[in-house]
Formats: C-alpha cells, sequence, structure tokens
C-alpha cells in the first residue's frame, strides 16, 4: 500500500519501507537526502569488488561499506537495517536474477559484505538548483543509459565497459554544469564526455541502451556523465554465485544530504 | 653513492634507485611528480586496509593498489618495480622492524597487496605555487607532526587516532591555504583544522609527536592537515605477521604529476 503524505525524514521513510507500507520507486522522496545504490557481495569476491570501486571512483563512488555479516550502514543511516529497509531488491545467483523480493533475511548470511554507492539524484538535484532542467525528471521519464567504448580499471574478476547517462543542457549552461557536479565526486562527479556520441563509442544518441529516449531541443548538447548501473553489470558478468541489489528506482534513502558530500 | 646531477624524469630516477646508484631522500627528486608512501601487507589483511582508507580519504589518499603477488604500479608508474624502485625499505614483523633494506626480492610473497598513498609532497607544491611559504622546507628540517584526539573510522582490526601535521600559516593566506589544498583530495586535502592545538588534542604545538618543532612569527596560525603517518601507525597497532614500507622520507616516485589529482 502506499500512504498519502510521505514523510520527508528518512528515517521515518525506511520505517514505513520496512514495515512494507511503502513500496514505489524512491525519486522524489525525502527531498534534500542522498539515496544510494546497494549491491551486496560474499566476503570472497569483496575486495576484488571493493578494488574496482577505488579504480573507478566516477561510475563507482563508495559512499559506504558494511563490513561482513554487519547490517547496519554506520555511518549514512544510523539504527537502519540493509536487510529490510528498502522496498525491492534483486537476488541473482550467477549471474540469473532468482527472486525480486521485499526483505532479503531469508538470503542473509555472516559473509555478505554490503556496498552503498552514489546515486545521480544528488548531483541533479544540485544541477537544478544551479538553474539547469532536467527533462527527464520533468517528464517523469527515465534518464537516457549508453553502453561506452571507455573500459574501466579492471579489478580481480571485475571489468568491462563504463556505462554513462546522458542529459541534453543548453551550450550557454555547459560550463555551470561542469561546475556544479565537480562538487560532487562522491556522486559520480564532472562529466565523463561532452558533445559528439560517436567519440564514446555511441552511434545513436536518440536510441539509449537502458532507460528512455531523450529529446533535444535547439542549442542543446549531450553531457555524459558515468553512471551507477556501471558496478552491478561489471560484477553481473562475473557470474558471483550470490549478488544482491536494489531494484532499479528503490534505491536507499540515507540520513545524510546531498550537500554534505560536497568536496568544495 | 649519489649523482652529481639528479634526474629530472621519474623513470629515470627509478632506475637509478633500482641500481643503488641514488640513496636519499626524495624531497625534492623529479619535481612537480607525485611521491607516494608505500604499504605492503598480506592479502588476509588487505581487504579490511582497503576500506579502512575508502573510510578514512583524509589521512588515507590512495593513490593505486597492486593486487596480490603483482608488483608493477600500471597507474602511476608503468615498468616500475615496487619491490626494488624505493631506496629504503622497512620491513615489520608483528609489530616489530626486523630489517632496513634497499630491495624487498627475498620478502616477496605472492600473497601480497601492495598501496601506494598520497603523500603531502604534493600540496605543499601547490602551496608554494600560490605564495604560501613553506618554512619547514626553507630550514630544510620536517614538518611537525601531532597525535590527536581525532579518531578515525575503524575498519576490522585497524583502529587509532588520526596523525596531522601542521604548518604556521599567515592569517591572511589562511583562505588561499583552504582552497589551494582542496583542489587535491587525493594528496590529503583540505585542512582538518584551523587554529587552537587544543581542540584536538595537542596540548603544546611547539612540541611535536614525530619531526621537528616550527617556529612562529607573529600573526601566523598552526593549519593541520591529516597526515600519511596514520594508515602506518594504524597498520602497525594491529601488528600484522608482515608488513613492509618505505623508510620515511624515501618515497616511490611516479610518472603522474601533482596537477593530475586537481579534483577543480
Amino acid at each position: 500500500m502506499q500512504v498519502a503524505t510521505l514523510p520527508t525524514n528518512p528515517a521515518d521513510v525506511r520505517q514505513l519501507i520496512r514495515a512494507d507500507e511503502l513500496i514505489q520507486p524512491t525519486a522524489g522522496i525525502a527531498p534534500g537526502h542522498i539515496q544510494a545504490n546497494l549491491a551486496i557481495l560474499p566476503r570472497d569476491a569483496a575486495f576484488d569488488f571493493l578494488l574496482f570501486c577505488q579504480r573507478n571512483p566516477r561510475p563507482c563512488p563508495l559512499l559506504e561499506v558494511i563490513e561482513a555479516g554487519d547490517t547496519e550502514p554506520e555511518i549514512f543511516a544510523p539504527g537502519a537495517d540493509i536487510r529490510t529497509d528498502i522496498a525491492k531488491y534483486r537476488v541473482f545467483e550467477h549471474g540469473e536474477m532468482t527472486a525480486e523480493v521485499s526483505d532479503i533475511r531469508d538470503y542473509w548470511r555472516d559473509d555478505l559484505v554490503s556496498f552503498l554507492l552514489g546515486c545521480s539524484f544528488s548531483f541533479e538535484s544540485a544541477l537544478i538548483t544551479a538553474g539547469i532542467k532536467m527533462r527527464h525528471i520533468e517528464k517523469c521519464i527515465n534518464v537516457s543509459m549508453f553502453i561506452t567504448n571507455i573500459e574501466t580499471s579492471p579489478a580481480g574478476e571485475f571489468s568491462g565497459p563504463m556505462v554513462v547517462s546522458m542529459r541534453p543542457i543548453p551550450r550557454e549552461q555547459i560550463v555551470r554544469a561542469v561546475q556544479v557536479t565537480s562538487r560532487f565526486p562522491a556522486v559520480h562527479g564532472a562529466p565523463v564526455h561532452i558533445g559528439d556520441p560517436t567519440a564514446i563509442g555511441i552511434s545513436d544518441v536518440t536510441k539509449p541502451d537502458l532507460g528512455d529516449p531523450a529529446e533535444f531541443k535547439d542549442g542543446e548538447v549531450p553531457v555524459f556523465w558515468a553512471c551507477g548501473v556501471t558496478p552491478q553489470a561489471v560484477a553481473m558478468n562475473s557470474k558471483p554465485p550470490l549478488m544482491i541489489t536494489h531494484s532499479p528506482g528503490y534505491m536507499f534513502v540515507t540520513d545524510k544530504q546531498d550537500e554534505d558530500m560536497a568536496v568544495i
């Protein structure tokens, strides 16, 4: 069931989610607070995945790592339980999705390490504050995402191409968009590419590999940011025995505010 | 032996060091290039140490992690060998220093993971470029370092207080010092504290725990940055069976330039 008036406090939001009383995508919920991508892997794979994130900070901006067996994100959401406080999880075994559930306590093991990764909601909020419109948000559609020819730096068994999200930005606002997002390296940071899509292996910018197509107006240029889909795609490629993620759009709502992540 | 004219190219410097023809502290060598702290640990401890660095980016700014058994820093110094290209190494067993050597090939094992961490040389260079004098460099003495009451975020067996370095900065240059070092989060970044030493547990700013005392002139304020001694101190506290580091001042000279690390 959905509640009529959504709480704005992250802890209250998580409480409703934990009680299965709030099951909907989290965009726009608890505005101003950082939402996170989730990836859970067995400890055997955790060192290599942590190293992969360290080597690829733009697509894999690590917010917090919860040690093997622990379930509380002590830094970003003290008191929360990573097994119950996301509305929808996906369970993958050997690279195949085997379940979509609202609670992963039945799957929990003492060797599971949980990774919370930054998400584009935070920098989009900063862009909007700076007067740069996000058309996909206004139109309530998904951002366009593309698999590029930019190779990530591999780590152990993890490797693969970088996935990017694309937003059409008016030419006169591109400099500002770079400045605004540069302040937030912990949530993808500055663009990885501006302009010509073919330079990063995208043949048709109107046909995304994931998400919805974007409309371009006169004078708008495609601007590409590293996307949090990358680490999940890369992890999935390695077909780990068990991997658990959030379901797309159903993010983990943290207590921290977007501005807490600004480096300047 | 020391050579009369030092090469300015990092690869040439490393070649001399590898041949034991350059055995001296590396401050001022290959100017403009990033020098790194080294910590080598067995794979069993590597995940927790990597996590410790991820949780404490200011004292532990990771530049590169070389995977278990590998010896080449592919990103920061392709072609280099981490076992031979530092002039002096220290070997610690169960927390006790057992050797100081110019080559660690005899100690090498396939389960050793090497961590290269940012060093203050890079941000000092940026401060000097911005017109902010570094008195300890002008006087050819060590920077003052203090053990603070700021607790690091623990990870696994690694925990302990943050160590900071302190530089006296004229009051009118403090804002500029913050701006300049904020650009370089990968080499310790912005100060962790400005002014009153007692606020971070330092009872006498003229009596450092490590390094040399600093002289203060009228109108100068103590400014404190997180120090790369922290991760080594914390790792040592845990008394790992084997840990290898560079000897203080004998850093690893990389191919990258300081400016490559600027986030803006």
